[in-house]
């Protein structure tokens, strides 16, 4: 075979053709299937120039042209859609406070590169913050709006985070509330978290944020065992009231098809209990209480206040969230909403080539 | 350990104390965290009576109340959140047949054990069909709003599919589309879709459904390889047009933690190419043929056809859609929307609830 296929092999080369007759020019489709194609393709003629690859496929006789371009591209290894652990930037608490991505309201409006920033900072660091919103209720989802479509659940389009009489969640408490994923118990779990602050005026009533993608690599480095026994093992979450019932079995640590960390799912709270036999109930606990030791760490704790009209927006399949403690007879009222996260990184990605035209 | 306890560990026994002080009684959400536990946790004492059993922990004394029948129900195996295939009713074209779940409009809206029928189906099959719907747009975002919340996407809140001057999609052409799921480059993908006839009177356009867990099932029994390989191997897909880039590296079949199939993604016009060695690709390339040929097994596609009024809902992280060509002069137009599994789930078990209450 010649070099400039490689490593490519006939079937992989010719379900990859370029032509009109393979890919439609309008929307750059595929209109063939895989059983369409012969089962022993193989290279008749190979002809290269310096900007073109073209081969001839036996027995059919059909002709692909491939830019030497393209396929150079095809050889580097990349991070596939970029939602593992290996595309992002991983922080402890130190490390991340320089870094915060953040704009005003207006400049995130107006700038194409400051909005690209942004979103560039939530897929990077997992979170981003905006000052100087409007300090109007549905702020939050007029800002879920600039990037995608809020998700509506349950809870509503939005949910505000203020102290109830007779709360349904500890959101809606002065309680403090230990770093945790939301809504582990709903599939497909929401992929964004908006928290919009209208008032704060309490002590204590401080945001956190945890890196879990960081926490579960100091896992695995510290912990092989327990890292492989919570990427293997369903726990189940639930969640209910009277007008809604949500259960999700999944692992606290998800990792992708290679093993790379892809979502993070850690909520005491919705927890229940697992069925499994004794060795495995106390593997699992051990496991848990390894990772939790982790979460917990004060170094990976990045902490911040939120003030009337910022914003913050996080990637939920990632990072932990948290709040201090406050005294209930003050003031603090957030409206916070879901979003997902394919509608954010496709305009980031527009957004980019913007840019580069620009 | 008294028998009474089999199989849990005191770890698990303390994690799942449901008292007062554990359990937030207003919304049964769990007050501690597993590190707010002691490490060193040991059973002091254990009283059993006919109706519970009472365990008072060692070194702090608290003291948890169980109910016999709770845990006696812990000790069952269960199907989990039961999305993957353990808990489904696999099908081919001729099982499914004769139990097609359908119901009018009328009935779906007025009778409770009907909606049940039909959300079980959706569960349970994949699929339901209702019939004598109103033919007035966006009635299908009303149908989805009966179970749940319309997922909005850069297609809108719906979409039409009927025949375009420019398509930016097969589908809105008359050409024949082969059995796949939709939106496999979104994550996270889309759980539910409904296709709702508003007009279908050409030759041809007829819809096909196909069991993606039973075509997994069949590959795992008939090449146990290239089931390994279709789990193991992230795909990318992507789609883009002048407004929107969406991509997502997920593998053609993904299973849970323990191994049961769980999604299927398949869908070869927007499969991209593949950055594998020679090897991977030609052991790729060969069990994707082997399990495109199960998936268009005559015998495992359930073809029907829509009538105006006539809307069907599919779980898209399970079944393949595909519809026969028609005459582009005919006159067929569907709506189509994206709703979740996870509130469409919730309903059923409120309803289930309120079955049971008679």
């Amino acid at each position: 075979m010649s070099t400039a296929l490689l490593p490519f092999p006939p079937i992989w080369l010719r379900d990859n053709c370029p032509c009109a007759q393979c890919k439609d020019p309008r929307n750059g489709q595929k209109l063939f299937g895989i059983t369409d194609l012969p089962a022993d393709l193989e290279l008749l003629d190979v002809t290269t120039s310096d900007q073109t690859v073209s081969v001839t496929f036996a027995p059919d006789g059909h002709r692909a042209d491939f830019s030497r371009s393209w396929l150079d591209a095809q050889r580097v290894a990349d991070h596939g859609d970029g939602r593992t652990e290996r595309a992002k930037r991983l922080w402890s608490a130190t490390e991340v406070a320089d870094l915060v991505p953040t704009a005003t309201w207006a400049s995130y409006g107006d700038d194409v590169a400051t909005r690209a920033r942004i979103l560039r900072g939530v897929r990077d660091l997992g979170f981003a913050l905006l000052r100087g919103t409007p300090v109007v209720e549905e702020t939050v989802l007029a800002i879920a709006e600039t990037f995608g479509y809020p998700r509506e659940t349950n809870y509503g389009r939005l949910f505000d985070v203020r102290v109830e009489a007779n709360p349904n969640n500890l959101a809606f408490t002065g309680l403090a509330i230990a770093p945790h994923t939301d809504n582990p118990y709903r599939d497909p779990v929401p992929t964004l978290q908006l928290l919009h602050c209208l008032d704060n005026a309490v002590d204590g009533g401080e945001s956190g944020l945890v890196d879990g993608f960081q926490a579960a690599a100091l896992l695995r480095r510290e912990d092989p065992e327990s890292f492989a026994i919570l990427t293997s093992i369903p726990v189940p979450f639930a969640w209910s009231d009277d007008t809604a019932s949500l259960r999700a079995d999944r692992p606290l640590i998800e990792v992708d098809a290679t093993g790379a960390v892809r979502e993070i799912r850690f909520n005491n709270r919705s927890m229940q209990a697992l069925r499994l036999t004794t060795a495995q109930s106390e593997a699992f606990y051990t496991a848990y209480r390894a990772f939790a030791e982790i979460v917990l760490r004060p170094e990976l704790l990045f902490t911040f206040r939120l003030e009337a009209g910022d914003c913050v927006i996080f990637d939920n399949t990632r990072l932990l969230h948290a709040r201090t403690a406050f005294a209930e007879s003050g003031s603090r009222h957030l409206q916070g909403c879901y979003a997902d996260l394919d509608s954010l990184l496709s305009l980031l990605s527009t957004l980019v080539t913007l840019e580069a035209q620009g």
